[in-house]
């Protein structure tokens, strides 16, 4: 894997905490963007502000507790452990952005000698290990990466999330960090991270849930010396090619990982009013239980998508309305395909296809990553916590 | 049970399909209530239409298709059936009120002999057969009646539904008929079933779904002798209460009986800045997947509380929020109860228990019924449709 310069990254972890730093010692620009849940973790409401701030030169996060419904103690442990890192790093602690990944209403806990192990690394660039120490119930660290000439320069973007889905909110959710030597001004990054994340974490769906602590952050070291991206043009536009990329990767790592998840499924609807009504579409399939409980069983049961953008008050145009599963059909014109009902469910069988869906009705078109529901989803979400 | 005057009701089925009718020889009064899904399967939109004509004599119920997203074959289809249904009532086809639960995209299919041997038994006043001819995945038949006194005279009310939650639209989901031989104006006869709904079939969440074919119908004969009801007033608010009741009853059934559920929940919410707010609170968490498969492992999990209905946009205040199963705390003004967590675990394992949570806010109020997200639901509807 390719690894923008500028950045020093590792992380660790024991038994039941995880802690990991993103650290540019020449500075960094930083967007971000966060959770519109009405009871946002600490670390986030504290973020929402201190981005707005030019001087960040690192992330700090941590696993275990999320942080979210901890009240004035939460936001205490957070600056008492962001104290620690910034004299750990020799920086300020106000150069430090917070996240964090774990059981809601839990507070923060960690050894000493765990974070001293952490902060001796601070040299170091170890990007796995850092995916690592932030895994909650994910089964495979996430990782995506694209390295491409700008202005005559080579650049990387590297991504890493955490997260099995949006459906663990109290193990904390989906956290997304990535990094980038391409130089770029602080407005055009934020507007890059926006785009990307529309089209890939805001078009995931594992179940529905939106977290108190989802957060993605976009960081840019600039030291690719390459001339500095101030305006759109083309530039910023291989730049937010390589970084859509990035994020759509890292996207369907998480749907692919969700909890339970025996299937990945492209959702694409066609023929919406709008690309709005299509994407939206397209979540309320991803996120509907009867169909993804369909998905599981591998059964071409067009009905219940109907009925759930239904629900949504979405309509279709029968007449013209058609599903295909890698392009074999579910439904022709309105039609049950019932010739090809088996070739469809072996389709469906397979675990990882394209499920296309036209509404008939106009030109908008939109998509969703989403995953099925197994019967181990609802065993791992049943735990009892303790 | 006890059964309203005035009124035939049978039911029929073999194998696949069921049939059933509810005639009132001298006619009625009805007012429906119908699905807000953009796809209404053919019955309601039909319905839709006829409810505002006031010469209703019988409603007719067929089961195996729901008789949606099958086109101008589907409404020709239902007319034919409303058509023979109608000769063998004596009765004219503008008469009938049509109602289907079953596959969506299926057309309906029946055998002449089983309609014949319905229609036989046009006399007959056997709810108990028409309950069990319309069940789909339902476990058990649903009825509920209460018996009271009205201006000195003795009045029925009796309900019959179906639906095993909103949870099968591939099964057409719930289908409500209540009865009654109080003499009631149309006016305020869908004045109290709006109301009623509101409370009962509209607080209900099994998973959130909303079907094509969701219908419940309130029918009335006036054969009780009781003075006409053209007001509202004291005789209004005794049949409002009743019908509360009945409705009630139905939905909490509903819930008990949904797919693969083992637990029973009524959600309370307390607190929230209004009633609407506390109501849409409640739902949310009656169909978050999250804090339903916590309901199933019997999970104290409160932090999936505060992140779904923040998810919804509904905050709390934390220093004054507060959840209790049974009366047993999970969190006390913002604070883990840990020396409770035992206990209310039992609680949550007996399988029917009351959740209150005071968001700590404000003083609005609201229910929801909901049951548990068990492996069991997933494998219902993962099943491979043919």
């Amino acid at each position: 894997m390719n690894f923008p310069e500028g950045f020093r990254i590792a992380g660790v972890k024991d038994d039941k905490v995880g802690m990991g730093f993103i650290y540019a010692p020449e500075g960094m620009s930083s967007a971000g963007v966060f959770t519109n849940n009405a009871s946002p973790a600490e670390p986030v409401k504290y973020c929402r502000e201190k981005i707005k701030d030019s001087d960040i030169r690192a992330v700090f996060v941590n696993k275990g507790s999320a942080n979210a419904a901890t009240g004035p103690e939460g936001k205490k442990r957070m600056l008492q452990l962001l104290g620690a890192a910034s004299s750990g790093l020799g920086i300020s602690k106000d150069e430090i952005l917070p996240a964090s990944t774990g059981v809601i209403g839990r507070h923060i806990e960690y050894s000493e000698s765990l974070l001293n192990r952490l902060l001796s690394r601070k040299e170091e660039v170890d990007p796995v290990s850092f995916s690592e120490a932030i895994m909650t119930t994910d089964t495979v660290n996430k990782i995506a990466w694209s390295t491409f000439e700008l202005a005559g320069r080579e650049v990387t973007i590297c991504g890493i999330a955490k997260g099995a889905g949006m459906i663990c909110p109290d193990m904390a959710t989906m956290l997304a960090f990535i990094m980038t030597d391409a130089d770029i001004s602080g407005g055009l990054l934020d507007k890059a991270l926006r785009e990307s994340v529309d089209l890939s974490f805001n078009s995931l769906s594992v179940d529905g849930e939106t977290s108190t602590n989802d957060t993605v952050f976009l960081l840019s070291s600039g030291k690719s010396d390459t001339p500095k991206i101030e305006k759109e043009g083309n530039n910023f536009s291989i730049f937010q090619k390589h970084l859509d990329r990035v994020a759509v990767i890292l996207a369907e790592k998480i749907a692919s990982d969700g909890e339970g998840a025996t299937k990945f499924i492209k959702v694409s609807v066609t023929g919406a009013a709008d690309d709005a009504e299509a994407r939206r579409a397209a979540r309320v399939i991803g996120a509907s239980p009867l169909c993804k409980t369909a998905f599981y069983g591998a059964s071409p049961n067009w009905g219940r998508i109907i009925s759930a953008i239904g629900g949504a008050k979405i309509g279709v145009n029968l007449e013209k309305f058609n599903v295909r599963v890698n392009g074999v059909p579910l439904v022709t014109d309105g039609v049950d395909a019932a010739n090809s009902a088996k070739q469809a469910h072996e389709v469906m069988t397979g675990g990882r296809y394209k499920l296309e869906i036209d509404l008939g009705r106009g030109q908008g078109s939109g998509l969703c990553y989403t995953c099925d529901y197994s019967p181990e989803y609802v065993r791992i979400n049943a735990n009892y916590l303790s």
